[in-house]
């Protein structure tokens, strides 16, 4: 049930990573460094401060509080899961990509820097991620954050997220539409993989053993399921002014989506189903009550009206 | 002194780190994974595989193998640090930043396929650097898979090699040209940081201790350096064909260059203090008859053609 405590937490999580990136991201040289290049930190600051849902570092600060560990461990890991995801999104919106305007109720990096900046900005952002997850501050565990490296790559890479947005991209130019089943593993690809390490990173760092790091990595696969479908329907129902980026851009590109291959009630169908799916997954984790966060944030997911 | 030998170990180390590469960018669907994207697989592969000197790699293979270690991790790590010095390239290519058509005699990556697969290409490579060096066949040890993985994030990153960048294109466009330190700052960090780590990551998979990998890091900064400067001369003074890209652009574009800073002459002294004291650092770091190859590599750095 999504009630007041539940949308405090959602907030606290925001505050808390937003403080962390705002110390990863200083004007103020680190120690061993002389200048740092003013212009792509502002590039990079506008591009990760400043709002979104914070879902994917919700989900690792959460998922490591339902198990036990309540640090500032999760909440590093969970910075660095936003600048991928904050790389991930600048490059997509480029002129060559999806050549996008407005993102978050603002101008994309590219159009509120320039192109060279936006595309450095990103890759800056990628190459942070891995710093943060490599570092002793995040966890002292040398095995935990190798695996973190390792999950985030795999979710990043070529059999995740750049993986599936590349089939996206060969898909708007392709004759045949895709099949459900390719829709779906796209989806699972571009957007999944890294939802799925959210919750992997957060079971990971309160160090969950098996069969529960298993019933959570189920959990984190329906989640990103249910999320992606979730936003098909905002940007075929939402409008713009609500959305802060553009609405019903998926029809008009002919971008592979659930609605286009199932319909909106199929599609509506799709997304209870995932739903029952995570809260089943957190059952199946043994947490008990303890997981009622995560219960509800898999109810969030497919309600959130933005 | 570069012999027969020296260039017979330099094309081995070519050899084995673009076998790793091939087998890491295979078509074939690693375990766990469904199909492979072929098209952007084939921009990987277009832009890791078929040539280069293959200068990081060779440094971290012949790195580890001067303190004693022969066997497939330092090639591992070296195809890591390939992928990683290839993204860069791919990117650094593109319209919005440096706007080359050429790249080792062939069409760049964003000419040869388009601009959203090289943009995507180039983000996966990154991601696959970080996936290599975090994989337990590159080294059994945790404690290092997780150094190795800060220490590319450090060299590659803000502070390092698309810091630089970004330095490098503001200048390009700044009225007040670059003064000869923040040249050289400049450098150290677009071109330097990969290198050095190149060799300290050979080091510290090597199991290199104190006080020989600070001499082994030294002699890296300065074999950086030298590469740089000799660049910077091949750019100033070859030719198109011998070079496989376009030769002058440098002066064309108000590039920040110690020639320009310092003239031929006084580049040349330049790269002459920094093959000497990579030469130095060779010794200091105690490796006797087994550092020469190193030693080699200075001088091979800098009187390279192209």
């Amino acid at each position: 049930m999504i009630d007041e405590a539940f949308r405090a937490r959602l907030a606290a999580a925001a505050v808390a990573v937003e403080a962390e990136l705002d110390a990863r991201l200083s004007f103020d040289p680190a120690p061993g460094e002389r200048a740092r290049p003013r212009r792509l930190l502002e590039a990079m600051r506008y591009s990760t401060l400043g709002g979104g849902k914070r879902l994917r570092a919700f989900l690792v600060i959460e998922t490591a509080r339902a198990i036990g560990r309540g640090d500032a461990g999760p909440v590093r890991a969970a910075a660095a899961i936003e600048c991928l995801h904050a790389y991930s999104l600048i490059h997509d919106d480029l002129p060559a990509m999806d050549d996008d305007d407005l993102r978050r109720g603002r101008p994309t990096a590219h159009r509120a820097f320039d192109e060279a900046t936006a595309i450095l900005a990103g890759d800056a952002l990628q190459t942070l991620a891995f710093e943060i997850l490599a570092d002793p501050l995040t966890d002292a565990s040398t095995e935990t954050r190798a695996a973190l490296c390792a999950g985030l790559a795999r979710a990043a890479g070529l059999a995740g997220m750049v993986g599936g947005q590349m089939v996206d991209v060969e898909a708007e130019t392709s004759a045949t539409p895709l099949s459900t089943e390719e829709i779906v593993r796209l989806q699972a690809m571009k957007t999944g993989a890294l939802i799925r390490f959210s919750v992997e990173a957060g079971a990971r760092l309160a160090g969950a053993g098996e069969p529960g790091f298993a019933a959570l990595s189920t959990y984190g696969a329906a989640i990103g399921a249910a999320f992606q479908i979730a936003d098909d329907l905002l940007d075929a129902e939402g409008d713009t002014a609500t959305l802060g980026k553009r609405a019903g851009k998926d029809a008009g590109r002919h971008k592979a989506t659930l609605i286009a291959a199932l319909g909106l009630v199929g599609a509506r169908r799709e997304l209870a189903a995932f739903v029952a799916k995570a809260k089943a997954a957190v059952d199946a984790a043994g947490l008990g009550d303890r997981g009622d966060v995560l219960r509800a944030t898999a109810e969030f997911v497919a309600t959130r009206k933005n």
